[in-house]
């Protein structure tokens, strides 16, 4: 049964013929099976005959944010060594416990994050950790959409594994799942094992994620082991031989930048997660100015530490005016279209999601407007990326299923995930 | 009749001898009329007997959060100008709107703000605007606290409606209205005109509420009118005889930081704001590091845009870590302090809020633990800080009547408010 979309403001996130988005405009959209059949401000009687209305008063409706960078399962260790040094919390608190997890308490933590993630209005994410296939497993079931990979570090057992995820998800849950490799990082991987990857990348036709250059030190420490900074390393190896999306790229020199937008790299962008750990701000503003496709991550909340990817943009739009002294600079549309458009492009999944346009898929989500601090409400696109949260997405689809309506997950027992995300957590924590 | 708040986390936000915060702890809370009789793990059946019980089963309970900088009217104009050079937003959108609002503008607009405070957990809010009547009606009607100015620049004429809005409204609605007197700022008040406003507000046994050193610019253009930086000048002409809050304080010298602690100003940290408008990050562990008493305000939702204390708290603890590189800076408590605490003492409410003590009012919040993004819950006091937002607030009250319960507010048609907002904001931005 078709299902069709009514009384709802509508921003397609599509362009117009000068570069700006297409502004909201009250309509109606047509979904058929998995696919947005048609988007307009009225579709013909014909078209909507015996279709299963989904009312969108007083909201927005919009396609679905994508997070470009996480690891779902560490919600499991949310709060837990907030406020210490990056070395006592990694080596005295992550490390160890993660050495206690197991593939079903990657699952439980997964199950948690994708919740959050849902309820928060996206539709789409990234993800590299370990036990990828119990995160698979969780996507499949809960219905929403991501890319999944096996994350390693210098390791041929680890590799193969990779590979052998790659091929067993790849396109699998309807499509909804996607897969890549990722190499940890530049220091945890050495130049001959990158280029390994590459090779295996173009072996079976897909990109690299990869943390690059998060932190200072880690950039220094390479500089002397290697004569050379991260990207410019990477590049004279022929990393980016393969499409590459970098995770962080914190500290990254003017150098750096143009060997990024050369090779045409994505950044993922995780501006709370770089705060917080004391990593500083991301020269965003440079990087566009290159031409550099910019999307948007939460990384885990075991350094952010919530999912909510409006919450995230607007961080990434201030941090840049303040950093700048420019308020004009990325402007809301502008960082939009980082986390939807630009987060679909960077997951290489631009033919599929990212807009509201026929023939895509139809992942959507509906904010709703009538909100306290969405009042009055003269500018929808401002109000979006300045004032909502996640709080605001009232109902969601993904690949034309409805997955939450009126703010309530219509296939998942959130009190189960949560029982048993707390269980995995005290387990894992416990001496 | 008393109430008793059971089945409870309860963080009271009081500090143990070695200056950190009491943990939370499983308990209940005694209300009589306004204040706080008891706060314990269990009081005695004898004085919880025909209390009407208020289940806090799965919240924390603390005290509310205290705004220390805003202008509620300015609702009205949210998202009305966002991503401009700052001149154009404020000479061409800001100030003819303004030039347009009549008392209910301002009353509908202090609505619309006050129900979001509410709803997101703040029960206590500092405003300096205009037509402050309106204001203070809004709040006696809606059961907020709140301290009000009415905001002047030089005029003697405002100066006697400042002082008579104080006369009026100073203690009133059983105490909830404070007032105190605003100098809107250094550079529209001439050092002569603030001399009168220091014997104004000694004459009536007050504070003053004041922006300071906001932009870069305003502070080069005050360099060269008056020769001494704004502080600086201040100092010298006597501002800091009487009590002051400094809203802002982004472009201040070490030398201007010193003054402040000398004359123990009270700063309201305003991170959000400052970065929308470009104008940078206050150097906030300097100022702690000199023992300066820090706030935090959202400022207006005209440059934030919304009025979250839980999102500006997250986002002052992540910017100093972002900023000095040091991810052990302003820990979660500390944070949670400036919002409590010390908001209260930043306005001399310190002997009425700020904790759950008994004696005090009975101010405080319920904030929803089993939201998806609080899982699994390692550390509460964390979680508050980097996870929530305001959409955790479940039920709160203020001076012992509860305000709202279940995410209902009881006593306010918040349909009709933003009905009245949405006609206030189209009249005044239409030509």
């Amino acid at each position: 049964m078709k299902k069709l979309v009514k009384n709802a403001y509508i921003l397609t996130m599509e362009q117009e013929i000068d570069g700006r988005l297409c502004p909201p405009f009250l309509g109606e959209i047509l979904i058929e099976a998995d696919k947005i059949q048609a988007v307009g401000a009225h579709l013909s009687q014909q078209e909507i005959a015996r279709a299963e209305i989904i009312d969108g008063k007083d909201c927005l409706v919009m396609p679905g944010l994508v997070n470009t960078h996480g690891h779902a399962a560490m919600s499991l260790l949310r709060g837990y060594g907030d406020d210490l040094p990056l070395n006592t919390w990694l080596f005295e608190r992550v490390f160890p416990v993660e050495d206690k997890m197991t593939p079903e308490d990657v699952y439980w933590g997964s199950m948690v994050s994708i919740c959050e993630m849902l309820k928060s209005g996206t539709t789409c994410f990234s993800d590299m950790y370990f036990f990828a296939d119990a995160l698979a497993e969780a996507v499949k079931e809960t219905g929403i959409r991501a890319n999944i990979s096996r994350c390693i570090d210098h390791s041929a057992v680890k590799l193969k594994e990779s590979c052998d995820f790659y091929t067993k998800w790849q396109g699998a849950a309807a499509g909804r799942i996607t897969a890549c490799l990722s190499p940890h990082s530049p220091y945890l991987c050495p130049p001959d094992f990158l280029q390994e990857m590459v090779q295996e990348a173009k072996r079976l036709g897909t990109f690299l994620n990869i943390h690059v250059a998060e932190t200072q030190s880690e950039q220094a420490d390479y500089l002397e082991k290697y004569g050379k900074r991260q990207v410019e390393k990477l590049g004279e190896i022929g990393f980016f031989e393969v499409p590459v999306l970098g995770a962080h790229l914190v500290h990254v020199s003017e150098a750096e930048i143009s060997i990024l937008a050369e090779y045409g790299v994505a950044v993922a962008h995780d501006p709370r997660s770089n705060l917080k750990l004391g990593n500083g701000i991301a020269p965003i503003t440079k990087m566009l100015d290159k031409g550099i496709l910019i999307s948007i991550g939460t990384d885990s909340s075991c350094s952010n530490n919530n999912l909510d990817m409006f919450e995230e943009m607007r961080i990434a739009a201030l941090l840049q005016k303040g950093l700048t002294g420019n308020p004009t600079v990325l402007p809301a549309g502008e960082v939009l279209t980082f986390a939807t458009v630009n987060g679909a492009k960077a997951l290489h999944l631009e033919q599929e999601i990212g807009t509201l346009s026929p023939g895509k898929k139809a992942d959507m989500i509906f904010v709703d407007l009538n909100q306290l601090h969405m009042q009055p409400g003269h500018d929808k696109i401002s109000d979006l990326v300045y004032a909502a949260n996640g709080s605001n997405v009232k109902t969601m689809l993904v690949n034309g299923e409805c997955l939450m309506k009126d703010y309530q997950l219509l296939h998942i027992d959130e009190e189960r995930v949560i029982a048993e995300a707390r269980k995995s957590a005290q387990r894992i924590v416990s001496k």
